[in-house]
């Protein structure tokens, strides 16, 4: 089967909306919505560096959507649809797509998104997945990294670490855990589970916002360049799952490991603390937890404090160079 | 130097409207044009297909921008801003990258494009480049590939089956040309010149349209499907240059070769012929040529008519698989 074939087959289904065009036509419509900005970003992963050749399809396409579903919710933007660039090596199977295509099909009756088009090809290279995300937010409303105020209080959603104790579980760099603990720092790893519900509800209540993919350390180091002022994290309270804790351990080398590990997709935030109640609200109208980790103060980078000293950070992020 | 710095050095000055927050955030935002629909194309360009790894660094981003700018201009869309995806393989130096971020900068002044965000990593294949490009067309007017009518006239812009040349050159399929003309044949294989300008002006004048990338029999065939007609074409009015004329000579199975060559980045559509005029008109004002080439009828398909007969057509473009 050819490229249109594959087309017709597994993604036209999924393109739902008038201005996809059923995928039949060079391009895709989206209608203004006055008042709004459409906010848009656009990630890729690839073979190797965000999923192992053998992992279920389906978890595939859910990662290549959700990272970017997570860049859209710290943004505080309601999703609405997605382009999919693939490029796919030799070999791959009509069970392959099929398994592909219904991992997508979960993830838009899951987050109301639908697919709006995309392009197909072949690569002599590993599978490639670049994802498109739209969503919408009040115009000028989009959360930024910028705006942190010294006085703020620093919140980070879910749980951090888990996906970099996934990886390392699949890289065999540590063994010995419980099966069920595996396959939940595993699950982290391959299929995050970004508050796309809770990133429109922080609009009015964040100061400044960034999606935690390359660390949390350093991920807030770009919210403390941005907005100018310095992040103190106390690292105890850094939220870490039961199979995390039991994976690492506790203490400062396992917390500086959950908090520079890469692949959450959570959001860290910052808000005035008079905000906590509604913050809280928030998050159980969104279904996840939010955990206040810190301070914004005067000054620049982050810094994570640990029992009264403060902790030396070899390595703040992830760099794919 | 790590991805920050490459966005920083190479991509940020590239990235000048305000919504592109200078790529120093997580997502970018478009704002909304009430009456205006925003189209948005997406197409991946890869190592071995669609360029080779010693082309000009500049060559391989023009023509990853370009192909996209192709498919909004075939939809009647002024393009305004577009994203790019890039993966870079290991041992990408710093010249390479500084010839590809000119390249992007010629082709925003040639087009009034501007960078509006992307996402940068690290591939342990081939070089891959996703672009995702965006224009404005007022609501709901979008050229598509059905609306060709029985009566209508067919045009296409430029010349066809160039870049089919210069990839043959390419392969070293057949040498024995002037330097000049192989230059010239090559070029128009590593950076195509879609009809930016004319696109718009096509508005209100084609009843259907399709940008000509796999092969015009091919792509057509797609304007016939979509219409539920037929389209006759005069292979001999298949505009050619005289470099193409010069490589693969005169006659049917050169004519199908052009016509059948993939990478073109003109627009075909279809017309009132009663509107001839207007179209030479707008050609003119874009400052380039458009070439009446056949006829639409009832019935299905793409047929290809050769001084009185009807040519078999062995492969009607480029297929990925």
């Amino acid at each position: 089967m050819d490229e249109f074939d594959i087309i017709a087959r597994y993604f036209a289904p999924l393109a739902t909306m008038p201005g996809a065009f059923s995928l039949k036509d060079d391009a895709a419509a989206i209608p203004a919505w006055p008042g709004f900005d459409l906010i848009v970003t656009t990630d890729q992963i690839a073979e190797g560096t965000d999923f192992f050749k053998h992992d279920p399809p389906a978890s595939i396409a859910k990662k290549a959507l959700r990272v970017n579903l997570s860049d859209l919710a710290a943004k505080g933007a309601k999703p609405c649809c997605y382009l999919l660039a693939i490029a796919l090596p030799q070999g791959v199977t009509q069970e392959w797509l099929a398994d592909f295509a219904a991992g997508l099909a979960d993830d838009q009756a899951r987050y109301d998104v639908s697919l709006l088009g995309g392009d197909t090809s072949a690569t002599e290279g590993p599978l490639a997945v670049t994802a498109t995300a739209f969503g919408h937010i009040p115009q000028g409303r989009m959360l930024k990294r910028g705006g942190a105020k010294p006085g703020d209080a620093v919140y980070v959603t879910g749980t951090i670490g888990d996906s970099g104790g996934g990886l390392a579980l699949l890289k065999h760099e540590k063994d010995a855990l419980a099966q069920a603990q595996c396959d939940y720092l595993i699950a982290r790893y391959r299929i995050p589970e970004p508050p796309v519900d809770l990133g429109p509800l922080l609009l009015g209540l964040a100061s400044a916002s960034v999606d935690v993919s390359d660390g949390l350390i350093g991920d807030l180091g770009h919210v403390a360049d941005a907005s100018r002022i310095k992040i103190e994290i106390d690292a105890a309270a850094i939220p870490r799952s039961a199979a995390l804790k039991a994976f690492w351990g506790e203490g400062p080398d396992a917390l500086i490991r959950a908090a520079s590990a890469g692949d959450d997709y959570q959001i860290a935030f910052t808000a005035d603390p008079l905000q906590d109640g509604k913050i809280q609200a928030a998050a159980a109208q969104a279904g996840v937890t939010v955990t206040r980790i810190g301070m914004v103060g005067a000054g620049k980078g982050v810094v994570l404090g640990y029992r009264g000293s403060v902790l030396a950070i070899p390595k703040p992020g992830y760099r794919h160079f």
